[in-house]
């Protein structure tokens, strides 16, 4: 993204004026795609370019998503647009959701690629909506969408869980988030991704994930323990235990970079750099 | 589930009995939830309380969520029905993989809430009947069934594959169970779970998995190996040779809790109990 | 598959003359499954026996299961059947992709039987599609593409990655292939296998698979780094650097067999024979 | 149809053996069929070659035909095999109807013809379903299925009216039958007949109509008015009066051929003949 | 309907009062149906049971019936409620048009049976959305709104066709109106009724029907010529000329009963009563 | 239509050029409606605007119009498109037929309306297809395509029947035409038009219409008789008898105006011009 762009949107304050400024991207790129792939138009008017505002088009792309033939897209549709509507909240964090998206994955080319394709995306906001019923009681149907969200998107997050904003779930098949997990602000999670309980308790038992952290692929992250902030976990970690605030931990079982007891610690915010590898040869030749 | 309930229904002796009082309390659970959540009522009236038994529920709920456009719902809830309604092995093993979910799982809060939403449920049952056409010689309608899971499901089972009763397959996402694969009881399997084959050969050349095993998330379990009857398998863990009995196997490649020589035995049957964790401390301060 | 069946193929020269005998086995199979299995007859005739060319048959099969109530069937038909009928390379790499999966896998009883059920090659097939819109400057449709096998198949196959010909994939659940990657011809990769990026930078960042690689369940590959040709990469690894040709690389992080100054050489091609296991004792011996 | 197959079927005593060698007929017919047109042979086995016996094809062709997104093809299907397949009276009304067409209509070439594509006996086999719900007390059930038949044939039935055997709706586009109606054996109705209420009562409103009646196309038959056995309707004749035994009424309003008085009899059965303009030049020569 | 329930609803004043008792009886009506038939009450749940007004219900069920795989239930379901729920005139409509079905139409046994099953109601609620988008000049949307309700329930109206309240059209199979043809209030149209152009103009060329006006089943009335209130009009008639108030008109070619110097006037409204024989035996008399 | 345009149109000699000059309206109409109606933009991308032809417009519109959950949309659009595409008088008719509903209706503000809306100009172009499946023989594919039309638009053409050129079919619903039907060139044809047999013989048996023909709503044609070209039908007349040349019938039964002997003769083309009731004072005094 050109700076230009960046500090124009940098200087709305108000999340209104964001997502205003949001949605006019995202119908300038739809505009521009329909005009260039006739092929595609239909697809770009009828999930962006027909809608008044981003709700309406997320809540029509999520409702025929999630729709089968026992839960009719009408009935989504109305269930997704009442919540997104009615709750700032939720739409402050679809924004900052679709940024990160754009700011950190080099293959995200556009916001409305976000918001078409994106199904760790995609299943972020419909988790968003069923985590609000769930806290407003209405387990079933916070239930029934989790297992829609888990069969078309492969994404399996407990409607209890607690989600930030600005997260990115990277690719996202796979992803498996427990009833009792917290996860923070600005994390970035790749796909297989696992944030279990230990099966030994019924209550309080996922992990809890601080803000800024990076989890690599195929990462499982099991029980009732802290990933501290801006903490870094190394592709298809195994992680049972806590993990500091800005360290590395990696391998299975995990454990981490530079020792338990003097841990590495690394400066920049890696939920947001994305900088999965730069401990490779640090921990490739402590290891081999 | 408090306790009361759970002697009740463990004074039923019969499968008959024991299948009537699961879909009664299926049936209440549904009518309960229903008036409840009148948005969730008309898909808890279809899939559920406009049927008369749980076969007939379960043939439904399968025929609508894996048929497409060219494998008609009809098509398949008649084969659906046909194959639950005329086997009675079929049906009690339906009935002790709900009790699995419902009684392991601290996430199951009904049974109801395990026949609508867990694909790991959905997926085994549907290959229950793929698994029965298989051993009729009817094997390209099966494979078309494996194909139909793995798509809605992301769960690959197959149809050769013998599998107990008492499963649970928790989250379920991409496991993967191959031909010769065998399963026994009350085995409860994480999601990308793979009991995989070695490629050298072309006959038996899958995992066997004990009674009351325990798989973590993400284990890769590989060849004609035996996973000894309540053996514990950690997370992430690659296995390529046996592990005995009632002993924990862990790490990529897995070794055995307390080493090869003397293994650490445990006592509970960690496929019931879900406990996947106990061996944390040890296993990390071991290897750390 | 009996040798002399073999025999009568390989001895089919052009690709166009492979094409046309392949087709012909397609449709005798699927006309024998038909008559021996009327409840699939209808499937079949809808997929293979109704149509006079296997690209139409593709073509017909990928646009009915990849459409959604925003992007049509018959669009993506039109779509799909324009590229595999215009361009001999896409449908000679089809070719090959069935041949692969046949005598690789032996669970693979017909071509018919991978043609219709593995989502890896049909993933396959749609994204080479994907891909040569990609490089027809058509992005936007070339992700919206993309974004579809990720829903529907849970592979998710950027449309710039470039992939050689003879592909199996198997399983091919949770397969994730980043922007700048490449494969080689006749690799096999079995699910959940990632081939990521590394976020640190935005251009050339993925893997480039070298011919005849096998790479097992659940590995991880990261970054700009050449896997050999003909090099194995062991299930569940997690592999950083590069692995030279012929070598086997296993563990997280992945060591490679022999040591990093004398890695143990292998003379078969894995990525044909899928032999993932013959490396199970040294290597198990080697670290417990 | 050569006369050789019907004597044939005429040995055929009891309802059972016909029903078997009519379906046996059908079966034929489709399998040539699909021979011949392999783009047709999907539909031909998915609607026939699959099912085991006539009610299960007609259950499954019913239940596709008239789902809705709010009225599932499953729970239809379910409601009319359940129907057939315990109501011998059924069965046996709908073998009389296939015999109506094929026998009555020269344009109809074939029993599974007759079968698939004409709405007008498909509308009458729902009709009767919904008639036997309405009996059963099930009046909410039989009129949403007469809806039902109504958006899909465009042909209105009220569940109550009472319906022979051996019945022709020829192309059947606009009929529509009032809930006090009564319609004989062997009756022959064409397109946008009604058969309506006066709408001065609300008890017995509606035409009873003999058995052998040919009405024709256009016709409005309206109150509670006896059209005697035989009897013959000119297309586009307004009825308001009783119409006596093998007599003929036609115009706007009708009046009987012959006069009140002295109507002209004929011999034939016109609802069998289909004879429906023997009496032109008369009636012609009489009124121009 | 019971007096007590008339009297009860008479009592309400106010278009919103009247709107929610109707709502409720609705309500009760289909939650009493749902309970004695639970094969239907996944249907009475989605179509009105979770729905929280009458609008919402209609624009749920208008949405479902009308859309097409390019016309999406949910844009539909959109375009519908945002109609209904900023214009009471249209809700107040609809209102009246749900009391003219129940309480001239003997067959009609409840509002909810009208709502759910009544294409003549649902395509004049649908028409009334298209002729609003027409007066602000959204024709081509209109037209596509005129041609899914001719498509679906074979009512063909002109999205500029002006029609007033408390319309009955009666099964409604091929009622046709065209462009510049307007219907009063309270008037009653049979099925197959034509309000058609003449063809010489291509201006006000259509009828103009008065209030309280009854026309029988297949009337076909042609040309800008005026149809007076209260008048009838004989099933069947062709009109080609006025129609003075309280007349009744019949034949084909219509002529005034009575005739054109003196026509016997009628005291009833017949739209409301839906007597549409009374005439018959003057009638039948006179002619022949 | 202003007359520039018609003359430019005019202009153009050879079918290929008109077709591309009538594909361009269509093009430039619909580009149009999407600019000024957003919710009507996906519609008119994915039916007309992302083709490059009016033949794949067509096709893919009658595909998705006509399929079902038996006849697939990618099916019938491949069956469609190869008849169009190859068969130039085919797309001939289709540009006359366009232009007859575009000049003679004036409710027909362009032909995008005529090509997306009519279901009497759909239904014939299906039934033109249907008629080439005939001619080749392929009886049961042009049944089951007459079926599907007369389920979709409630018009029922019989595929042996052959219909000439700029035929407009207005409203359509209802219209049935037998077997061995013929109509001429530029008939206009209203909706619940009827030519059908006599039942008395199994040969030829349907009526012969002649160029410039036009029939009116509701008149029912029956038997092998001669409406010669250029005569005019009444509105609900029921003609049993031949029709010379540039006469008008009416009335049921059908005389002609002027009498048998001295019927009235009128110099314009009805079927072109559309006017339906110029007669109308004649008949009526002459009658009345």
């Amino acid at each position: 993204m050109p700076a230009g762009e960046y500090r124009q949107s940098s200087r709305e304050s108000g999340s209104g004026e964001e997502e205003a400024w949001l949605w006019g991207q995202i119908k300038a790129e739809a505009r521009r795609d329909a005009e260039a792939e006739p092929a595609l138009a239909s697809y770009l008017y009828s999930t962006i370019l027909s809608h008044s505002s981003l709700e309406r088009s997320l809540s029509f792309h999520l409702g025929n998503k999630l729709c089968s033939s026992t839960l009719l897209s009408t009935l989504l549709y109305d269930l997704f647009l009442n919540s997104f509507s009615t709750d700032v909240n939720l739409r402050s964090a679809t924004v900052a959701d679709l940024r990160a998206a754009r700011y950190r994955d080099p293959a995200c080319i556009s916001f409305s690629h976000c918001l078409l394709n994106y199904k760790g995306f995609l299943a972020c906001q419909a988790h968003r909506v069923a985590h609000k019923l769930w806290t407003q009681t209405r387990k079933p149907l916070a239930l029934a969408l989790q297992s829609r969200i888990s069969d078309v998107f492969a994404v399996d997050i407990h409607p209890a869980a607690k989600i930030g904003k600005g997260i990115l779930f990277d690719h996202a098949t796979g992803v498996v988030v427990g009833e009792t997990a917290v996860i923070g602000n600005n994390v970035s999670i790749l796909h297989h991704v696992t944030l279990g309980g230990t099966g030994k308790v019924s209550d309080d038992r996922h992990p809890k994930i601080g803000d800024g952290v990076l989890i690599g692929a195929g990462a499982t992250i099991l029980g009732n323990i802290k990933i501290g902030e801006g903490a870094k976990i190394g592709a298809g970690s195994v992680v049972l235990i806590d993990v500091p605030p800005r360290t590395t931990a990696v391998g299975n079982p995990a454990r981490l970079v530079g020792g338990k007891e003097q841990p590495t610690k690394h400066e920049e915010i890696p939920g947001e750099s994305m900088d999965h590898t730069s401990f490779i040869s640090e921990w490739s030749d402590y290891i081999i």
